[in-house]
């Protein structure tokens, strides 16, 4: 069966056909621009890629491009969209009500709706994106994969937060972490790519990428993670400041500054703090140049100091983390890097690892060196330091296929 | 010498007399309510102890009743003020401006001043407690110890948040922490008690109070430190949220809740929320009953659910931070508790050590349990687990007296 993979945001649409048949990625694209001027699409197939420049008003007319395109004749990979089996949608935020991905129906929608205030930026992306694809495919089964699915194995003591309980009871207020496709995805593969069961093993899972979040695996089972309510909570991220102390909020509310440094004057809105913190805090704050690790690298190492001040605190932070997860499981045996600067980045994780020794990790700088998926520990370290490309696509594509074929998630 | 070390809060002022000679108590008490409708001072010198109820309208009146009582025929310990030598003041914030304790001069209160921002409920209480006493003590030399001078060795991948650099810059953003004498006191005196040096030593300081934090000591030089801006971030408190997703905050703003739980129906200020984190939080916020641990532990024996998951969310807390702060300095030496609960809750610290052997730590349970200063981990085990009292008084006098005679504070 061949199995379409969309992520919706508020304005593009990204999509992956994948043959689930030896699980091929046929072809994907990126519609960018939605309903703003110079709205477009990207799209690759194989070695074949065409950019399509034309007005796109909405998702709908997003997702009939995306169509278009994959039946295209020269471009296209299928000759009706009969072929395509079913949609599988990633949606960033199912509160506490799904453990698991799930057939889209009116109670799921409804659901992922009722998440709007906990996700207000992606949600309401993710569920247009649903709603596109249901018109343009009629009949074809819809399913949603959620980015807190995973976490929501957390013991209370993880997942509470310290406020008083009844915006936990009344408003679901908690740590609900995100990325968990990634991290459920890594935490299964590096065991088969091991040869070992999930069952008995600590796992700590360091995705990190533009987003970046850490997570404790236990059994199979998330046990943690570093992402919160929000996807802000945490590590320093792209452009996220991660965690802080809440009064940072307060100060910033009451004591604003301006682009160029000088006092706003006046006190600006907790949600224009968040704003800030959300947009253009983290590598991009601390640097005050860009919010891509490998710029980040490359003014560092010609000496820029504020760049060289964010490498030392994103490092700090992953190091302090595995610290963390390790005490909360009672020890570690594989920490696992993944994402773009986990998969690509062997400088970082070489400092991340260093110091580590003590709890049994201990690095091969050669086996370190470079990319792919692989052992980066001594051999006889104590813990299994690995590297594993995340996939979050084909855990969509498996969960979508069990759904509509078994209507059941298996553990994969 | 006999010093006096004061405590003045925005309505309370606490004072002890220490002689240096022996380093011995003589006397202590608390002005309560000042004022306030039902001012009083609570008194006491060895066995004998008195209340003295009375109109208290400022704290130069309760400086000039605190010098009364302390020459009274019956309760008090001098003849003449004369015979204080010096007064300490403990003051919250130092902001990045001090890294020890100071004689009081009137740069030394501008910079007291400066750092109201930072510290707006202790700063101008303590500035307070510090003018009346010159008034009341012409010409005693005054002292400042700050809550935070402990901690300003930590570099700045440890106390840089990641929010727009700025904010650090131009309004000192950044992570301070406090109980910092606390910590200087234990994470000295620990090492005396076990015949080492600090040089070389690898130390977590956990000072679990009604405030709760923990710093990271490395060759007597604070690294890291739980606390932030302000005391609120890091551990569960008493009343205190610690660490939460900043988006709680911008969430709690949007959505209030009344005190039984319906929404309050319009957004509330950033000060609002911060004040319900301050004060209607931590063990007091989750168990819906009290803020004391003591309580908390006496409900969780009797089943209550909220006062569990209150206990076990502290000392999750409390785990994750020593493995952070382990990692964070590439292992750990010794671990020590100190503070109220931290001397007194043996049930608390074996939970917290239970699952730290993977780092070396391993408990004694039968040199764990009661109180005092003494060693409580295995013989054998490779962290050193001690309980050491705090003493933050005859720290303060130990500045104190230093500054006075020989106009520099010694590393003690």
């Amino acid at each position: 069966m061949k199995i379409l993979v969309v992520n919706a945001g508020s304005s593009s649409l990204k999509y992956q056909l994948i043959d689930m048949d030896g699980e091929k990625e046929l072809a994907k694209g990126l519609v960018e621009r939605i309903g703003i001027e110079g709205s477009r699409l990207k799209h690759s197939a194989g070695e074949k890629s065409t950019v399509v420049e034309e007005a796109i008003p909405d998702h709908e007319a997003a997702a009939q491009l995306m169509l278009k395109i994959l039946q295209d004749p020269e471009y296209g990979v299928i000759r009706s969209t009969d072929e395509i089996g079913a949609v599988g949608h990633r949606v960033l935020h199912g509160g506490n009500k799904f453990t698991a991905s799930m057939l889209v129906n009116a109670d799921v929608k409804a659901a992922i709706r009722e998440c709007f205030p906990l996700g207000p930026l992606h949600n309401p992306a993710n569920l247009m994106g649903i709603e596109a694809c249901e018109k343009v495919m009629k009949g074809t089964p819809q399913v949603a994969v959620f980015d807190t699915a995973f976490h929501q194995t957390m013991p209370p003591k993880a997942y509470m937060y310290g406020v008083p309980k009844m915006y936990e009871e009344k408003l679901h207020v908690r740590r609900y972490g995100f990325h968990g496709t990634s991290h459920r995805y890594v935490s299964r593969w590096v065991c088969e790519f091991l040869g070992i069961s999930p069952i008995g093993k600590k796992i700590i899972i360091c995705h990190l990428g533009n987003g970046s979040s850490l997570s404790a695996v236990m059994d199979g089972k998330c046990q943690d993670t570093s992402m919160g309510l929000t996807p802000l909570e945490g590590l320093l991220m792209g452009t996220r400041c991660g965690s802080c102390d809440p009064a940072v909020v307060q100060f910033m509310a009451n004591n604003p500054l301006k682009e160029d440094g000088t006092p706003l004057g006046h006190p600006i809105s907790v949600d224009e703090v968040l704003n800030i913190m959300n947009k253009k805090s983290g590598l991009l704050g601390i640097s005050g140049k860009s919010s891509d690790c490998r710029d980040i690298d490359d003014l560092a190492a010609a000496g820029d100091e504020n760049a060289i001040l964010a490498q030392e605190m994103l490092v700090y932070g992953i190091k302090k983390y595995i610290g963390s997860y390790a005490a909360a499981m009672g020890g570690v045996d594989i920490i696992c890097f993944t994402a773009g600067i986990g998969e690509n980045n062997d400088a970082l994780r070489a400092k991340v690892i260093e110091g580590l020794e003590f709890m049994g990790a201990e690095l091969d700088p050669e086996k370190n060196k470079g990319r792919g998926e692989k052992v980066i520990s001594k051999d006889g370290s104590k813990v299994t330091v690995c590297v594993i490309p995340t996939n979050e696509e084909i855990m969509i594509a498996r969960d979508t296929l069990d759904l509509v074929t078994t209507g059941k998630v298996r553990d994969h």
